[in-house]
């Protein structure tokens, strides 16, 4: 009986591997896609690009036991050849190629130079032909940087005592929302696709104590900015037993402190490839809503317009200001207008036309909202009576409370706002893989 | 300025912290929910539920200064008491209980008797008032042991050089799956939920060599089965280089044993209240399609009817073969028919009449699907040809092959089907946090 007994070591090396130094001048096996041939003439420089990022090989007529003219870019190839110290090489290291194995082949010619440094072509074209515009290194690494936070999310959660749960994308219709979600058929059934996993992190608070859930939503919102998606992911936790919704900011704080120093150690390589200097998260302002319009109004000699609203263009202000003033990438803005915020907002009692919640703003932009929730059924039912909302569609939601929740709350993460920010750039399309949009279906 | 540094000691303890033994006779304080209460007349045992299991507590007449009267199951408490190493306590130690704070109460009783030992009531019920049904311990524990799968396929996966993407559930409307698509409507536009990641994980390995992706799918498919759902959560991963298809079984099996030994690790709490032994996945048998049907109707006196395809009920006597022969708890059943497995399957080129692809069966029930694709732009347009396809809607698809990609393969883990087979259970409904089913759209 033939038998599977785990990984088995492959003969073909890493680039790691190579750059340890131990198989200098000796033989080796690597694979990899040709990334671009530079003809020297009687040599010439094949580059072939893996995983961890490109190797330089040296095709020398005579030596190399393989016709360059067959040797097309973008195919894959397995190269055998001898490892050799050289400084003018990234990182230090060549092959000198003796073998050259043909593993796949291009049908055409690529529609995009990716070798070069920057991909001189339009955002458009590059969502257009995602699977050939990410193979340039520096376009793919921002992907490598998001993966990064993504699993800093999870590894500082779980060393939290969080749990991680996958919650429903598709429900049923219910009074929250309305307007921004999409519809759907299930069987004969009106449906729709979930805009945040809120009621069911909060009914796992109950359970759980302490929950995340890193998924994806959907928001049919029909604006037209370089900052919102009608899809994204997003990185949503839920924490019971908050002594006051600080505690959500200093566990925000604290996952942004564990997941820089993860991008440190195990991305620097992309870091550096982007040229991505880490943010200050030591310490974080924190300001309430109100005064931070205030600050900005004098500081800017700015209009007040509406009390109650925070305007794209105030935001973007108070990330200057606190960057200029305070030297702070992040700022974590307080207690929200509560007609700003959702039913289930605990309302501040000291003054219930705010609430104890918040939104974190990373160089001006919005990447978090969070705050604490209403735990009491009583005191739920009677916020939702004063908005004049209906329950229909929120019985189990309500029945959790019913059954008493611990004091609670939670916030939510754009993660491609967050990578945006990140590798300051600034529309969200450069940090979605496969973005959707009012007009983008595809690829 | 008020500034946030990060996650701040909490004053309540953890039960492990009251285990380590320490605290051994001193006061200290905890927060939990009332569990249950045991009035014994003078004493009363207050057991708190916790995240990482239950705390015995113990209420004195005239010790404790509350009423416990006054105190309800399901109230979130706050207490203080002395730490006592209590050897009939469960884990040996107890808290005498001085004062009690009120953090929370219900509105009415329990609707299910969650301190039961098991929920004795119907899945129905326990689904219906899930976020109740789930403060069970025991029913909590399945999930907790469904975050170690998922956190084990990623953590080992990290370590292999895989990268996680995010890939898109909205889609256009394309010529693959058809009838088991969910329809919806996209500003104005057709569009879909995807039935798998499968084409954007292709697309990805030509530009990170691994990758995976841990997310929802959709399939509207109308089996009203014990082992069916219409929302599930897939483990997917696809890899780049290939030798053989044989890569992938290693690395699946690879997996497997590195989350036993997560479990085995970090949730002993939980294999033990679900009484759970870990499978064998130190050697994983494997066999090809045609002879385990063989076997089959060899050892269980079976009619063979038709040769292409393998029955459920098959495949639970492959499962139950391999256990009494082998004592093997899983199967790599390999070189699926052609015509049973989609366009993209490479063809055996040794007998094209199958593929180079493979079911994993665990006890008996298929928890993944995977195998080699065809990574050649002319032999996949072949295949579509010869299927009568049409390539409408896989144009973004397809193009990622006009321009190379590596030999490749991957395979997608059902989390649900996974999660029921390791504890035991015959309807993967009991592995899933909120089903969607033909008739179940809430909670």
């Amino acid at each position: 009986m033939k038998t599977v007994t785990g990984v088995t070591q492959k003969e073909t090396l890493k680039i790691s591997e190579i750059l340890a130094g131990e198989y200098d001048g000796c033989e080796v096996k690597v694979n990899g896609a040709v990334h671009t041939i530079r003809d020297m003439g009687e040599v010439a420089f094949v580059v072939l690009r893996k995983r961890e990022g490109l190797l330089q090989c040296v095709y020398e007529e005579g030596v190399t036991e393989f016709s360059l003219k067959e040797l097309k870019e973008a195919s894959t190839v397995e190269i055998t050849g001898r490892v050799n110290r050289e400084e003018r090489a990234p990182h230090g290291f060549e092959i000198r190629i003796r073998t050259i194995r043909i593993l796949s082949e291009p049908a055409e010619p690529m529609p995009l130079q990716i070798s070069k440094w920057k991909l001189n072509t339009s955002l458009d074209a590059k969502l257009n032909n995602r699977a050939v515009s990410l193979r340039n290194i520096r376009e793919r690494a921002t992907f490598r940087l998001q993966e990064g936070i993504t699993r800093g999310f999870r590894d500082f959660l779980y060393s939290q005592g969080f749990t991680e749960i996958h919650t429903p994308k598709i429900g049923a219709k219910s009074a929250e929302g309305g307007a921004n979600l999409f519809k759907l058929e299930y069987f004969h059934r009106p449906a729709i696709l979930q805009q945040s996993p809120q009621f069911y992190k909060q009914m796992m608070v109950g359970v759980f104590d302490r929950v995340f859930e890193t998924a994806p939503v959907f928001r049919a919102e029909k604006h037209n900015t370089k900052r919102h998606l009608n899809e994204y992911t997003s990185l949503d936790f839920e924490m019971g037993y908050i002594d006051s919704f600080e505690d959500l900011m200093s566990m925000e704080t604290g996952f942004l402190q564990y997941t820089m120093k993860l991008l440190e150690e195990k991305y620097a390589e992309e870091l550096r490839l982007l040229n991505i200097q880490l943010p200050n998260v030591d310490s974080i302002p924190q300001i309430r809503f109100d005064e931070a319009k205030q600050m900005v109004a004098e500081k800017y000699n700015r209009q007040f317009r509406n009390p109650f609203d925070l305007e794209p263009e105030e935001e973007h202000l108070i990330g200057e200001l606190f960057k200029e003033d305070y030297g702070a990438d992040f700022v974590f803005v307080t207690h929200y207008p509560s007609k700003k915020r959702p039913f289930y907002a605990m309302d501040d009692p000291a003054d219930p036309v705010y609430t104890l919640s918040f939104d974190l703003l990373f160089h001006g932009l919005e990447v978090t909202t969070g705050g604490q929730r209403i735990h009491d059924y009583h005191a739920l039912l009677e916020k939702i009576e004063k908005r004049k909302m209906e329950t229909e569609g929120m019985e189990h939601y309500l029945s959790a409370f019913k059954y008493g929740m611990p004091p609670h709350g939670g916030l939510g993460i754009g993660l491609e706002r967050l990578t945006m920010q990140l590798i300051g750039e600034d529309n969200v399309r450069e940090a979605t893989l496969f973005p959707r949009d009012l007009s983008r279906l595809e690829p």
